[in-house]
């Protein structure tokens, strides 16, 4: 995107945020890779009609990871007048950059796992408005307390290192985001969610400054790593039985429900003609649908259930 | 449903429809029953909190069909404000009967099926309105001319015997409603589709009675098992390939897309508690999503994604 920053006057921010996320990237993807063993990330660069374009890297088939994928973009151009009504800021013109991943290993013993970290430009003038958003959320299917712990422990410490963030706040939008109406459940045991943060949205809360908040995204970027590997060496070893591979495929299902019917992200960009393939890298590959299929009581899949049912406070 | 028509004042045209759909429930469900051999289906009645309730009946693991549902219910009670301004006729109040189905063979040669039949009320008094929608439409995995040109004829056939039905119009109907915008192709072959049917919708064309239009909606449910049986006797035998089955699972991706992001009724449905499991039962098992996947050149791939681009008229 770096050679269209001239004729579309990209702004520093957002040259900034877009290379921060292209070099974290590289480093997640290579984190991964050691971590599989054996998987390599594809690289896919593409661009987009509007402006900009992006670089979707999957892995498919590791040794620990079955399908994942992770995307940076940098797209900007004009907004739906209907789109651009939803979002802060006058005007059509829009700046986006971000990085987006989801990690579906094939043991239901490993946490499929999902992060995102973006920064928004929209309105131009006196009306612009720019702010920040992300998090990341982990979906078990067997559940370990330990690895929620750590998982939950890493976002609450990276939140406490700035003050830009609030770990109450971001943990309960983030359990709140993800619950699956017609389930009754959550995608998964969350971790954390935020939007608009470095946005004056004129609720009297205090405004962190967009240099502040760019700094706790790219702690909380880099915490990404330790946030999940450690997960991922601690149980990638273990074996499993057909019947928990077929609750995880089960499972999943729930995971497609979410992100077709409810993730804000995903239908947007697929009726707004986004990039088909990078937005549908989120979906799990296989996946099972059963009908009326139930957690068998006082086994590890009714305890998941519970946690998906009624969040817990894990730290 | 029949003990509570008396409460609930349920008109004599609600309680005939539903007894035809019921009726017809039978029919097809020992029809394919009997196309499968040994697959049998299992019977779930169920209630609604707000008003009415269902059969849904099942089938898992048959020696043709791999998972496959056949619904009916009756439902009634008052809409949502915001649904209510949606459908024609004055006030909240809304009674439905209808049977819906979608049936998912095992083998890449036999191609799923969907169909549904509904009639509805909605409002009172002088406002109230009343009419039928329903159709029915083919998703071949592996394109065989003589199966499409078959289902597409039967439709024809029986909407020539009703003057309440436009065959050239529904076929269209049909073709635009199942198209997937992110794909840029339909779910399937189509076949017929329809809505409003016997309502008076002011664009000054001719309406149809009612009577009439039951008369074609029987005609037309009754038409579905030969519509669509006689195409799983002529591939029920053949024998496939790893690779077609890997190339149905990649395809059925496409169909969850298509029922979670754009089907009217299954997003309706989720999203104002309905049953879960009878609305989800249209969604197959297993699936597979791969990263870019594309049909080979020279293909039955390429042939298949080429009508799903671009329409045909079959006879």
């Amino acid at each position: 995107v770096s050679n269209s920053s001239e004729e579309t006057a990209i702004s520093e921010r957002g040259q900034k945020t877009h290379d921060f996320f292209l070099q974290v990237q590289d480093e997640i993807t290579a984190a991964l890779e050691r971590a599989d063993g054996t998987g390599r990330f594809v690289t896919d660069a593409w661009s987009r009609e509007g402006g900009g374009g992006g670089r979707t890297r999957t892995l498919t088939d590791g040794a620990v990871f079955e399908k994942g994928g992770v995307n940076v973009s940098a797209v900007f151009g004009d907004l739906s007048e209907g789109f651009a009504k939803e979002l802060p800021g006058s005007g059509r013109r829009f700046y986006a950059s971000g990085i987006s991943l989801v990690i579906h290993p094939r043991s239901p013993h490993v946490p499929t796992v999902h992060a995102n970290f973006r920064y928004l430009e929209k309105g131009e003038g006196e009306g612009a408005s720019a702010w920040f958003g992300g998090g990341s959320d982990l979906t078990p299917w067997i559940l370990y307390d330990e690895d929620a712990i750590h998982f939950h422990r890493t976002w609450k410490d990276v939140c406490a290192r700035h003050a830009a963030a609030d770990h109450a706040h971001f943990k309960k939008w983030c359990d709140d985001y993800f619950f699956i109406p017609h389930r009754g459940e959550r995608r998964g045991i969350g971790g954390i969610f935020f939007d608009y943060l470095g946005l004056d949205r004129g609720d009297e809360k205090p405004v962190p400054n967009l240099d502040d908040v760019f700094r706790f995204i790219e702690d909380a970027a880099r915490c990404f790593v330790p946030a999940y590997v450690p997960i991922v060496e601690r149980r990638k070893h273990q074996t499993y039985t057909d019947e928990e591979r077929a609750w995880q495929l089960i499972r999943r299902g729930r995971y497609v429900e979410f992100n077709l019917v409810y993730d804000r992200g995903t239908v947007f960009g697929l009726k707004t003609k986004g990039r088909t393939e990078s937005i549908l890298m989120s979906l799990p590959s296989p996946v099972h649908w059963a009908y009326d299929h139930r957690p068998r009581p006082g086994t590890y899949e009714e305890a998941l259930v519970s946690v998906l049912r009624t969040p817990r406070d894990w730290v």
